[in-house]
């Protein structure tokens, strides 16, 4: 098999990391069925917490939130092709993560509903919802692929953001 | 928790299947880490073969096709939501499939490296390098979701082409 063709992260890799996170709307989220424990990949939305990593909105109904309630291992690609030129050119980031729902009435669900639908606006529609759950991603790996020969193995430091607000830092 | 929202399937649904996979040129890609068995979705170019079904072209350098190797069970997610809007609102399906690979020199390769690229032109660049090589994906199911409400549960006779060319059926 050749050889990986991992390079040294720096900060232009960390930096597109961030723009990559930080300018989803929508994803790629991959979970295992619960009952075969086969790949599943489905749409969801996504805007930042304040931390600046990934939420979603997800519903009881949905495939991916079923799988996600009894194994919480999960996969969230980031990063959209535009619709011309090759697909494979454009940057992308996969985050390797274990899902955790925030749901209504829980600490903090209030003040992420009111950070989301600033980002995602018409989820207003079916926020309030009582199927309706934030999954938020604790990442312990990213593989950012920024196109050809341009791929890195991140740690959750080189996500951080590095500019949070009210910090000199 | 609440009842699965799956309709049944009509020709409508069917059509809307065959369009998102005719229109692809992209795709999310899940696969299971060999080493973890951890989910990962990671970008992959599409277009499709004779038959009508997806195919990729892969590098071997790349995390998914490493992972293939060793596992076939994977899931892939066709239909890209535009700039604008809620993203949920776009239809997308996920097929559940078992890949395969076709490479250089196998029976086909040839024929299907023509046609790929005729859809993704960009792809003459890498096309013949040697490890590049085609990953077909056998779909023993199809979850189709239209937008909120509509959710079908697809078997792989529902995806078949409806007009194969030079037939009548």
């Amino acid at each position: 098999m050749a050889q990986s063709p991992i390079l040294d992260t720096d900060d232009d890799a960390r930096s597109l990391a961030r723009r990559l996170i930080d300018t989803a709307r929508h994803g790629a989220l991959g979970v295992r069925d619960p009952e075969t424990g086969h790949p599943l990949v489905s749409r969801v939305a996504v805007a930042t917490d304040a931390a600046g990593m990934p939420v979603s909105l997800v519903s009881d109904l949905s495939h991916h939130t079923q799988a996600l309630a009894v194994d919480p291992a999960c996969s969230l690609l980031l990063g959209e092709p535009g619709a011309r030129g090759d697909p494979l050119t454009h940057p992308r980031i996969t985050l390797i993560a274990t899902a955790r729902f925030l749901r209504h009435g829980e600490p903090g669900h209030a003040e992420l509903a009111a950070r989301y639908l600033d980002r995602q606006p018409k989820a207003k529609l079916y926020l309030g919802f009582a199927d309706f759950s934030f999954l938020r991603y604790d990442v312990t790996r990213a593989l950012l692929n920024g196109g050809f020969g341009k791929a890195y193995d991140l740690g959750p430091d080189d996500l951080a953001l590095r500019n949070p607000s009210g910090s000199s830092g």
